[in-house]
C-alpha cells in the first residue's frame, strides 16, 4: 500500500464548532461534504480524542464554516494547532452565534452552516457525524474557498506553528505534535504507520507532548 | 437558507466501481475522503438509485480512482452522464482489475484504491459507504488531482453532454437530466428544491427522461 496515494484526494479546510455546558470549542477539519440536498445534510469527520467532538455529542448541534483563500494563518493555528481542553479558542476573536447557540469565526470565512446532528457512525479512530442544515449563509461571495493544496502553500510562507505563542498551549495538550507542521494528534498512542494528515510526514517526525 | 453556501465546499472528482453477478459498473462521485489512517479507511457517498451502489452492496467491495487534471472529458461523460442500468461503461476502454476483482479505469487517473465495505450509513437520498483500503497505488505522480472547480472549467470547453453519442443512452435512463450540464438524477421523483450538484441549477432546469 502506497500512502502517497491518499495525498491525491481533494480536501478543503473547515472549522467546526459547538457549545455545551457553557464552553465553546472548535477545530480545523479537512472533511466536510454535502451528502444529501433534500433535505440538506452535511457530513463531517472528527478524531474521537477531539474536544470539539465531545461538545457536539453533548449539544447535538454544530456550526461549520468554509475557510476562504485569504484566511490568516493565525486563524488556522488558533483552531488547528492547540487543544480546546486547555484554551478557549474563541477568546478575543470576531465571532457570530447561530440559531442553535453555536459560535463561529467570521474572519477568513466564505460560508457558514448551522446543523443538528441526525446520526453518527463510528469508523475506528474517527466518528462521522451527519448534520441536517438549518441555516446556510454565504459570508464572502468574492473569495474562493481554501483548498488543502493551497493551505500547504500558505502555511509555508508563515511563522512555524511552534512559535512561542502557540508552544505554550500545545505543550499542555495530550498527544503528539508533528515537528514539521505543528499538527497535533490528540491521542494517547501514536500508531507506527501514522501519517500526518497536514504535511504527510510519518510517525518518526512526531514528538510526545 | 442560501443554496450558494454549499457551492463553497471543496470536492474532487472520483470514479467508484464494483462488479457483481458478472456485471461491471462505475460512476462519478465528488465525495471520497480518508476517514481514518490506522487502519486506512475511505468514505464515499452514493445516491440510492445509483446502479453502482447496488453492485457494491452485492459484492461488499469497491474500487475508487482519483481523476487527474488531464482526464479527458469523454471519460467523465462515460461514467457520469449515463446509467449503468443501460450500458456497460467499461466496454472498450483501458482498464485494470484489482485484487478484489473490481475494475478501474486507468486513463486520466492519478491514484487508485481497492476497498472492502465495513459499514454503511443511510442518510436519506444517499448512502455513505465506509471501506477499508486493501490496496492503494499512485498511478500518475506528476499530475495533480482534478478539483471540482477545475472540472467546471474543463467541462465548459468541451462538447455538451447532450451530444448524440450520449443522448441515446441517457434517454433510456430513468430519472431527470439537467439541461445545462447533463447531470442525471437517477430518481423517480425530482424534489422542488433540488439543486444540480454539478452546475448548481435548480429543479426548473431538469427534464424527465
Amino acid at each position: 500500500m502506497d500512502p502517497k496515494a491518499f495525498f491525491k484526494l481533494n480536501y478543503g479546510v473547515y472549522i467546526v464548532s459547538s457549545s455545551a455546558d457553557g464552553k465553546d470549542g472548535g477545530c480545523v477539519i479537512n472533511t466536510m461534504a454535502q451528502v444529501t440536498s433534500s433535505p440538506a445534510r452535511l457530513s463531517i469527520a472528527l478524531n474521537k480524542n477531539n474536544y470539539t467532538l465531545k461538545l457536539i455529542e453533548t449539544s447535538g448541534t454544530f456550526s461549520g464554516v468554509v475557510l476562504s483563500e485569504d484566511v490568516e494563518m493565525e486563524q488556522i493555528k488558533r483552531f488547528g494547532f492547540q487543544s480546546g481542553k486547555n484554551v478557549d479558542k474563541y477568546d478575543g476573536i470576531p465571532q457570530g452565534r447561530d440559531s442553535l447557540s453555536n459560535p463561529y469565526p467570521i474572519e477568513g470565512v466564505c460560508a457558514r452552516f448551522a446543523c443538528r446532528v441526525i446520526s453518527t457512525l463510528d469508523v475506528g479512530t474517527h466518528v462521522i457525524v451527519i448534520g441536517e442544515v438549518v441555516e446556510a449563509e454565504v459570508m464572502d461571495s468574492a473569495s474562493p474557498s481554501l483548498t488543502y493544496a493551497n493551505y500547504h502553500v500558505k502555511k509555508n510562507g508563515t511563522t512555524p506553528p511552534n512559535a512561542p505563542s502557540y508552544q505554550e498551549n500545545t505543550e499542555k495538550a495530550a498527544g503528539y505534535r508533528c515537528t514539521v507542521c505543528g499538527y497535533i494528534l490528540e491521542s494517547d498512542t501514536l500508531p507506527d504507520d501514522f501519517i500526518c494528515p497536514v504535511c504527510g510526514k510519518d510517525a518518526s517526525y512526531f514528538v510526545k507532548l
